[in-house]
């Protein structure tokens, strides 16, 4: 096998997730998924599909109906500088966001290419690039006082006329941080100036919790034009209850489209027809399922992070999006044991800050997607019991 | 973007569909797809689990009871030269069978890496080392009298030390040609002593017509040991009438498998909990849905082999495996041109065999997966209106 792949770092999250494994105690939060099913009206259209005997191929980009679904959501969203939206030959549908992730590097990264990513960050960012070769660079946020900071500055100087391609993931797993509009203006200016691409993974941006117009964070689709340089990345998974159906999207310039088929028909062909049915339904009841989904989370958040903030010693900010609290006990430096004995003394489970980024070594990150708030109280318990408070 | 993906030949199959788009008089058979949709004991499985609420994230490599339950199906047809069979920790679940390929060569494939090709071959297999930036190299079958062989000698001199991969596909889509196992074992003996990795893409092995006693064709697992450099992709697709389902699994050494869940996690994370669930009871009916599948496939091979046999001026044989006739009309080597016309001018869908390679040129494929054998013999007529005869 090829040494790039061997040394993929396993995740750090599964690792000490596994010591958890068969135990039937412990009170997880470790993975980025609410424990809520996907709502019933969206079950059954891919229910309806399957009797209707929908379970031929579909197209490589995927139902002309999603397609044009997703257009019109992102439209609503984002008119974007010039008013013109985006047009549903922008859309990819994908096998979930991680997918619309991996294809657009195989679409823009060639072995030895320069990449930049900002971290920390979800692990699977970092090893696209280095599946296809690249040549990887990141660039650390800071933490000031428990809120991670972006060095707007460091940033610009940090991309190069040869980097090929800048990853950024906001609002972030795991820091919860967002990026505002003056920023991406400047981070795109700077990207047209070197000729580089930007992803955006902008998978959370209905999970946000400021008073806005669009409700949702800032994106870059606010301020690129559509032939900018450019894709977006998103997800039915967080925003819809619909993790596991692995359904997804990109958006993308229209010139990138075609070429874009051909790399979906060399990955996976398509998308199901059943699950892109699912998909149809989910984006006609986003009005209701979102922002019920999103309310659920800010109170989860602010349970769970109220309660943090007012345990001595923790540091931690209030995130504006995501759904997750990251957190330090200052003079703990080593998450990974702190997680894994968390997991083996107290019956709670937390992922390492380890897991998205050397910088963040010492901190966990504790899901707060959680059905019954209770619950991450009694982990709050546990995790004061185990600091000994 | 990347010119290895701009230069990614574009499907002619679909160039030759899209002409004929929106025209229901045409007879289609350009895709490899069987019209039937998937018996409704497998949808029932995956509607019975939607309900349960089961649409979460699953374990990368896939559900237990999948992995055992593909392990023993696979056992029971390959014993190997051992009997050790396939052992399940041997065994990933992966998004179809074209998403197995790209993941063996995500593994395998470094760029510049020397990789060879046997054609002609769907073209998914050459398209996949191009994206990891291999260096490719092809080797034609020759066709004789309408039969497509192998010259072995050619292939094992065509393995070279700094060959890291062989990509073969037997029975083979398009030219039904097949592989023996005193073909397989000298081509494995070869790789051993060259350290190269042979990726076989094996999905058509159930759909085989010669009669053997494990019903199916010869396989590179009948005669390697578990820890050769050997991957062996399938898929529900074509034996299990899954196409729409996106569902397949690849047999690799079980030293391979932390790494390839690494892979799924960066490429597509999991399959969908219910989708599994489907292929776990496919599995449980195996011997009545793939007997039923395959007699009947049967039935449509000798209707349209034996027809296209009788109009003077075609040149084909009888295919052992697969689904498709492949021919040709001697004179007439533009197959792309050709199938246009056909579409055009006689309403009948071919594939033009310059989609699987320049060796190919001016040979038609045809997919003779119909519900309706009478269907393949209109098309027959068509033909023949067309060729004036």
């Amino acid at each position: 096998m090829r040494s790039t792949i061997l040394n993929l770092e396993a995740s750090k999250i599964r690792d000490v997730a596994n010591a958890g494994l068969g135990r039937d105690d412990v009170l997880a939060f470790w993975f980025g998924e609410s424990d809520e099913a996907t709502p019933d009206i969206v079950r059954q259209a891919a229910i309806e599909s399957l009797r209707l005997g929908e379970t031929f191929y579909a197209h490589n980009l995927g139902l002309h109906e999603l397609r044009h679904g997703i257009a019109n959501h992102m439209t609503q969203k984002h008119p974007g500088p010039n008013g013109l939206g985006v047009a549903a030959d922008r859309v990819a549908v994908t096998a979930g966001g991680v997918n619309a992730l991996m294809l657009a590097v195989q679409a823009l990264v060639d072995a030895e290419d320069d990449v930049l990513v900002i971290t920390p960050v979800w692990p699977n960012l970092v090893a696209q690039p280095r599946i296809m070769g690249a040549n990887l660079r990141t660039l650390a946020l800071q933490a000031v006082g428990g809120r991670w900071q972006l060095d707007l500055d460091e940033l610009l100087a940090a991309i190069l006329p040869q980097t090929r391609l800048l990853i950024l993931n906001a609002p972030n797993n795991p820091t919860g941080w967002t990026l505002g509009q003056v920023e991406q203006e400047a981070i795109l200016r700077r990207c047209r100036e070197t000729g580089t691409w930007i992803l955006a993974d902008e998978v959370y941006e209905a999970l946000y919790f400021a008073p806005t117009e669009n409700a949702c964070a800032p994106s870059f689709l606010d301020v690129a034009d559509p032939n900018d340089r450019l894709v977006v990345v998103h997800s039915f998974s967080k925003s819809h209850l619909m993790t596991g159906w692995r359904l997804g999207w990109l958006v993308m310039p229209p010139a990138m489209t075609q070429a874009m088929g051909k790399l979906i028909e060399f990955n996976t062909s398509c998308c199901p027809v059943f699950a892109q049915r699912a998909g149809v339904v989910a984006l006609q009841h986003a009005s209701e399922i979102t922002p019920r989904v999103v309310s659920h989370l800010k109170i989860c958040r602010d349970t769970l992070v109220g309660a943090l903030q007012e345990v001595p010693g923790l540091e931690l900010s209030m995130p504006l999006g995501g759904m997750y609290a990251f957190f330090r006990w200052p003079g703990h430096d080593n998450g990974v044991i702190m997680a894994k004995q968390l997991v083996a003394q107290a019956g709670l489970g937390l992922a390492p800050g380890e897991a998205f980024g050397p910088e963040a070594a010492g901190w966990l990150r504790w899901c707060f997607a959680s059905k019954e708030p209770q619950r991450l109280l009694s982990g709050v318990d546990r995790l004061k019991s185990w600091m000994k408070l």
